[in-house]
């Protein structure tokens, strides 16, 4: 498949995306946005696959939309309509969409400059690292634009509303140090150190965890924890674990617990999620 | 009645709940959740609890569900069926019912390993302390399992999406300093002062406060904080502040106040509340 | 108009409201809250008004309701019925309302006490700052009322659940290093540097931002930060960065930002925002 504006590559057992237009700092266009969607997508039905990675080539993160097309480069109706797609259609929203659907947790290593889209495709990631002197910016408010990419609803839940409306109301750029006290980032490393932190940390989702009960515990965190009452929740996990509870995974997981060696969980994501996951959706 | 797996006794106007099979490390197991439940139904009915307190008898909180059933501990079909009940009927959830409709605060004096449903029993309670050296674990994904009594729901809203995904995803035993650093609980102490300071957080709470506004105020928080608008929350305090503001309660809050005295509020819980509180979820 | 109660100056381009009833720790009245409703949605409609900022006359923020009627201060029925407003009719309120729909951010400078309404008022600002040595409480069960002016909603969205029913559930008295160490506050400053602080933040928010973005920006993190589904945020965010994406201010933040000047934004929210904004309650 083409993969354009993006790198792909395995390690460790994990998928590495690296945003990769180097010599633009990794500038976003939609046909990056469209490939992050396709691989983050393959990667959820890959089994070979445990935890997605995504960083930048060169010194950048990803240095927002690409505006080379001038003045005119959010116009849809412009020239610089191939350029960005915040709010074009479903194509810019589908990068969201495949990560938030996701059955793989998420790291973004921040790797250098996150600014405008450059830091809010981050957001429905499950762990944020940066580097040190990485500057990051919810810039829209100076471009005249508004908080794109769902990011109204995800920031708020990630770093608090006060936080999120101090940041995105004055649209200055912060450092990897106040992301990381305002939450927004759980840790700031060396730039030489930040994949093989993120690494530490997919290590961490995968060594005696089951595929399939990672993938249920991501979707059921991000949809269940954000409804008005605790209800659906309930009847969420009751159903699940009724359905889990009997099955090979279980069994393996509570044996391998009582003989105390590692566990050897024999389900697969691309096979063995419940039918119509996630179901409660219905 | 029969509570079998915890003991429960009274303690300066509180409830004390012991989990209580410390041979066991106080596993849980069916009886002890509707035992559980019904001893928070009952406070929730006794104007002589203030507060209610749970902790674990011995070194242990609860190291979770009892799997003395080996492998098929979890097989709702297998011999398993009585020794573990998550998402099994409406029994498991019942504690959890309980202590999300409790009109009296609780507080979760964690005094050793808390594990799996024995963490997440302590989510619908309003203040967690533990004790250094209490491990925690949010273990389901090791299992095979999901999260469950709520917790997808629970968790995130009490220590942050981020922060949830973080512990479930990688199911990992987390100490009792991770845990305050992460905001799961709001203070580690020694052992021997847990029950203290236990019971000094239950003085703050019923000290000069009026039992009925306190009942409501704990249900408003929980159920009104996570609507999609403040507009219910606005309806809801304006009537309920109409109807209690000619009321004698009030009426004594406020004579106290201006004369710099203890106040001694005459409402009761057991015949106070609003009829059908509370009656927003109507 | 009438502003009883408040004193409504022009500062930096700025609107700054001071609760002004300094004999009486500037406590709170009917007409002080109608007062401040209509200067809020005034300054909603004025262009020359970059940001409000609410603060206190004399050593006191707001010590709370008047309660000079006595006991009967809050009995609707009673002679007190015109001296407090919780729950009222829609008149109490209209000021929360007046502020979470306010086109402009909000700053709350607390300058001395914050007590009951007088710190529930500043929950649908944007920012709150606090002298040092200033006191705040959420006083409710104090005397028998229950967290009012929808703070049930507010609270636990700006402080997290745990943080809003420990305060709630006890009704002391915090110091503003607990509010801050809380979340409720981001800075604790002398008092006589209040205001120059409170000027500085709403100057990070004024100076090269688009008036019509901020004003989006400000209504779309507040309503869609706390639906159950990023959903409506792509909708909403698609949608708007489309229509602007080829206006005025969006060219000019653009050209700007490429010619490393300081934009010059055309756009005006007494005429340039969508129409029937925020039309996603439609």
């Amino acid at each position: 498949m083409g993969l354009d504006g993006i790198d792909v590559s395995r390690l460790n057992g994990n998928l590495l995306i690296r945003l990769n237009r180097p010599e633009r700092l990794n500038a976003y266009t939609d046909a990056m946005g469209r490939a992050l969607a396709r691989a983050v997508r393959a990667a959820s039905q890959d089994d070979d696959v445990r935890v997605i990675i995504i960083t930048g080539a060169g010194r950048a993160f990803c240095a927002g939309a690409d505006v080379s097309a001038g003045a005119d480069s959010f116009d849809m109706a412009g020239d610089g309509a191939g350029n960005f797609g915040s709010g074009r259609g479903g194509r810019h929203d589908s990068f969201i969409h495949a990560l938030f659907d996701s059955t793989k947790p998420v790291i973004a290593a921040i790797n250098g400059p996150a600014v405008g889209v450059g830091i809010t495709l981050t957001l429905p990631c499950d762990v944020r690292i940066a580097a040190d002197g990485a500057k990051i910016g919810f810039v829209f408010a100076r471009r005249g634009l508004v908080p794109e990419a769902g990011s109204a609803w995800f920031l708020p839940r990630l770093v608090g509303l006060p936080q999120a409306l101090r940041w995105c109301l004055s649209g200055r750029l912060i450092s990897a140090e106040e992301a990381l006290a305002g939450g927004l980032v759980s840790e700031v490393v060396p730039a030489d150190q930040l994949l093989e932190r993120a690494l530490a940390i997919a290590a961490e989702m995968t060594e005696g965890t089951a595929p399939v009960a990672v993938a249920m515990a991501r979707a059921m965190l991000w949809r269940l924890g954000s409804t008005a009452s605790p209800d659906d929740a309930l009847k969420v996990d009751a159903a699940f674990n009724m359905a889990l509870g009997g099955g090979p995974d279980v069994k393996e997981g509570v044996a391998a617990f009582l003989a105390k060696r590692p566990p050897d969980f024999p389900g697969r994501v691309s096979r063995d999620l419940p039918p119509g996951f996630p179901w409660w959706d219905d």
